[in-house]
């Protein structure tokens, strides 16, 4: 290792490629010399108007021009917004993978589902360890998180030290392994802090997240509470402390536990294999076996808390789920928050649970896997960083970081809020912003990645909003129309009750080809359908204030 | 007004056409014998799916089929959600409207823009006032909500005493006006109350609803930690009480006033007009005015408090509005929730503000208009129904006012959960419920009502999923292809790079329509694009794991 910012030391650059300005999608490069690792790889959801894409990845451009220098993908924990990209962007950038043992674990899952656990290589890390890829040696620190094995990371570079916290919270009485190692955090803080990347998710929220132990004891009082019935409980499927939580409420109250929903099962599996969770014998059940308890002996830990149309919970919500049929016999427990923009598709499940004559529990069997203001306010104490580059969460939550940065006494020209693309260069001590490389969203939409861009998704747009007016007919090389005009609509108007609109189309298309004809200087097809597009857009317009999208397709005849 | 109950008494109906099971789109019809009243008129709101809708009004058609027999519109208060589809359906049911003052006054305006005032009779009402339609007889009682002069309704029936509370809660400090009339309510219960119909909107919240008037001291302690800067407030559009304290504190700090937001300078005026706000002179400016003003000497109140994407707000943040640039010296008030479903734009919104260097003031200016648990109860304590039929909400909501209801000692088999539609029959102190008649939304895009309808939607939804793919040749009456074959595609793939693709699938519908009159019995053109549709269909799936719309034209030529 050359001596921390010495003269002859090169400039270290952090390149965050997602998890800027939004949430998920979290990626970020540092880069020394000919040195480039990668911390996370995660996707994130469409939004809204992001018609029928499935999921979106970060576009690391960036990495693939620079693929020689690229030493390595370290994984801080195992969520989707953390692993879920590597299946694609390890097909185009096949480099080592790092992670502790259940993250590990869970990636490795994925990677076998896209048969490709044999063309990467992963390595296992424990805390404490360091690891080296090309110039950088990354130690991994213990944190809490709302799933097991969620790793800090201590940066050493030629520059000076970088601190990155993951998605994090402090959790002194955690239901698996230990507490997040604060002491190191200090030594570290001793040593010199250079830069703290710090988690940002719960930047606006005062005070302390609870402990996920304090669940426990709700989730005695609720099954105190239903006795009598059987109860099903959805939470996240990655978050395998509160699974087991259930679990040992369950065996306490000698109810046996079915675990419902593809990534839960997927995820206990795991845990069950690397012994990240312990399970009583004789409690666990095979769904099938349901049949054979009572509703009072039976609990059911299930996928869907956020609403997902296609997730377990949601299928015995409307009655599709094959072998659990929701009555008046049932307790059902969020045990989880609606992620914002979920809230709607959340309540709908609601409505359909009460409908079918179940219980919903609204008691509060949930706590957050992310920091509160005192805790990120500890991690700043501990570190006392020179510099304070915000990550993980929108403009809004960076922003509620840099006050607590300021706060707890980082100068204010310390403090960087940037966006994902944005280059941060440290050289001798400063830092500062050095221009933006290629970043932003690539769409998956069924087997297709990037195939689907912004142009194709105005059209969605577009579509969704007014549908489409095909308007087609044959010409032949006298320019004498040959067929008949054939209009056809999709989601425009319905056309049974239309007629008289189509028929009024029908004469000005008729008008608008005569006209173009009668013309000295035409011009050819492309500027007739021009025309045809904008006569009728605006005659549409104005009969109708909408803005399908009007398609002319002329066939040559000969 | 026949004897109560008697033997020669017809059965009352109450026939809710929404607001049942969902949040807006407020109408119920009362009928007995030939006369029929109909309370609120209001619209809906789109559902995320329903693409290109631009909000929804119910369905009347029952009204329409005995339209001899409706009397009238009652209306409680002056909401889009209560009076907004009065525009649509007075054109096809043309009877009197009643209302408060200040209801009238804001359908008026409405009435005016659809150039609906001449041809529409309306009756102002007083509070204590009993008017007559048909058999019944409608007193109207004094409540409080988030907007002035909202009203609970007596209906006076053969069959017995129906109270309806509309939207309320009960406030006893209000801004404008007095507080509900809770003596009013306990004299119906003295005289004995058949049915209950009350607003269950907050009926899962505990407690009380904070006084309107506690939001003043809020807006004094916000306007006093922000002397140095210009002040923006995003409230409700209809919300005159709030306006009204703003531009109290406005006036106490020495400041001027803008009103920005065409739908909230709309109702001002109305209530400026009609007293319902008093506005100290030299307050309100023009927004012309703004730029003769220091930042520190105006507050501007504005409608978008809901992330409604043209509302002025959303201008501002995002750059577009053409007068109030946001800057450092701004800080923004929301003096409101995200109503379920909103939190998104919400932030989006904060974000972008965020964005412009301007503060985002967090501190809670907002109280609710809807009545808590403890109101819901006094209201059952003062009314003591025999039946309880809640209304105003989702499943989740009716069924928690279903509880309090039992709870308030209405027996169980007397509550009526029902949806839009139901029929609910009372006779001889009895009530049940007596089939359905037809009810749902009608959905208005542009200039159309109704013409869009659950056909045109599904294709909406599958094109915005997956695009249209149309593939259009011409034949000759021999079933020769006389043309080229033209594919074109919108929102399915970017087509510059999906050539490949396009190719396999030309060749497939040659291939498809060779086969095809290869068979014996090829049969017809509708069997040959039924078949082109499915092998490419099912191609496509295979390639892509994408559906979309295949959508073969052929041309006949001569």
């Amino acid at each position: 290792m050359k001596k921390t910012g010495g003269a002859d030391a090169l400039p270290l650059k952090i390149i965050p490629l997602g998890g800027l300005e939004q949430i998920g999608m979290n990626i970020t490069a540092f880069e020394y010399g000919d040195s480039i690792m990668v911390v996370d790889c995660g996707l994130g959801f469409p939004e809204d108007d992001m018609y029928g894409v499935d999921l979106v990845i970060p576009d690391v451009t960036y990495l693939e021009e620079n693929i020689d220098r690229v030493k390595g993908f370290i994984i801080t924990h195992g969520h989707e917004d953390h692993i879920g990209a590597l299946p694609y962007i390890l097909k185009k950038i096949n480099v080592p993978v790092y992670g502790t043992r259940l993250t590990l674990g869970i990636i490795e899952r994925k990677l076998e589902e896209h048969g490709m656990l044999e063309t990467t290589t992963r390595k296992v890390v424990s805390f404490g360890q360091t690891i080296t890829l090309g110039e950088f040696h990354v130690e991994f620190i213990r944190t809490n998180h709302s799933i097991s094995d969620a790793a800090a990371l201590a940066i050493y570079t030629p520059q000076g030290i970088l601190v990155h916290t993951g998605d994090f919270k402090v959790d002194y009485t955690p239901i698996y392994g230990d507490a997040i190692d604060l002491q190191r955090f200090g030594e570290l803080g001793k040593k010199g802090v250079l830069v703290l990347m710090c988690d940002s998710t719960n930047a606006e929220r005062p005070g302390f997240t609870p402990s996920e132990s304090t669940v426990g004891q709700t989730f005695n009082n609720i099954f105190e509470a239903n006795r009598n019935k059987r109860i099903i409980v959805a939470t996240f499927a990655s978050n395998v402390d509160r699974v087991q939580q259930i679990i040992n409420t369950a065996y306490r109250y000698g109810r046996k536990v079915v675990i419902e929903g593809r990534s839960m099962v997927n995820i206990i599996n795991t845990a069950i294999e690397l012994e990240y969770i312990s399970i009583p014998e004789n409690t666990l059940i095979d769904l099938e076996e349901l049949k054979n308890y009572n509703d009072e002996q039976t609990v059911i830990i299930t996928t869907g808390s956020q609403g997902e149309r296609l997730a377990a919970l949601s299928r015995m919500a409307n009655g599709t789920h094959k072998k659990i049929v929701l009555g008046p016999r049932d307790a059902v427990v969020f045990s989880s928050h609606p992620i914002p923009g979920n809230e709607k598709a959340v309540t709908k499940i609601i409505n359909e649970i009460f409908h079918k004559g179940a219980d919903v529990v609204f008691q509060d069997a949930h706590v957050s896997g992310h920091a509160c203001q005192e805790e990120i306010k500890l991690i700043y104490a501990l570190t006392r960083p020179k510099f304070a580059l915000p990550v993980h969460g929108e403009y809004k939550h960076l922003k509620a970081q840099a006050k607590i940065a300021a706060q707890m006494g980082v100068e204010k020209d310390n403090i960087f809020i940037i966006q994902s693309g944005d280059v941060i260069k440290i050289q001798d001590g400063k830092m500062e912003r050095d221009g933006q490389v290629q970043s932003g969203m690539v769409f998956v939409d069924g087997l297709g990645v990037g195939d689907v861009g912004n142009v194709v998704l105005r059209d969605r747009q577009r579509l969704a909003a007014d549908g489409i007016m095909l308007i087609t007919f044959a010409m032949d090389a006298e320019n004498r129309v040959v067929s008949e005009l054939e209009i056809v609509t999709r989601g425009f108007v319905y056309v049974k009750e239309a007629d008289e609109l189509l028929e009024d189309i029908h004469m000005i298309v008729d008008d608008t080809i005569m006209e173009h004809f009668e013309k000295e200087n035409p011009g050819g097809r492309a500027k007739l359908k021009n025309n045809i597009k904008d006569v009728v857009g605006e005659f549409v317009w104005k009969k109708t204030m909408r803005r399908p999208m009007v398609l002319p397709v002329i066939l040559d005849v000969e």
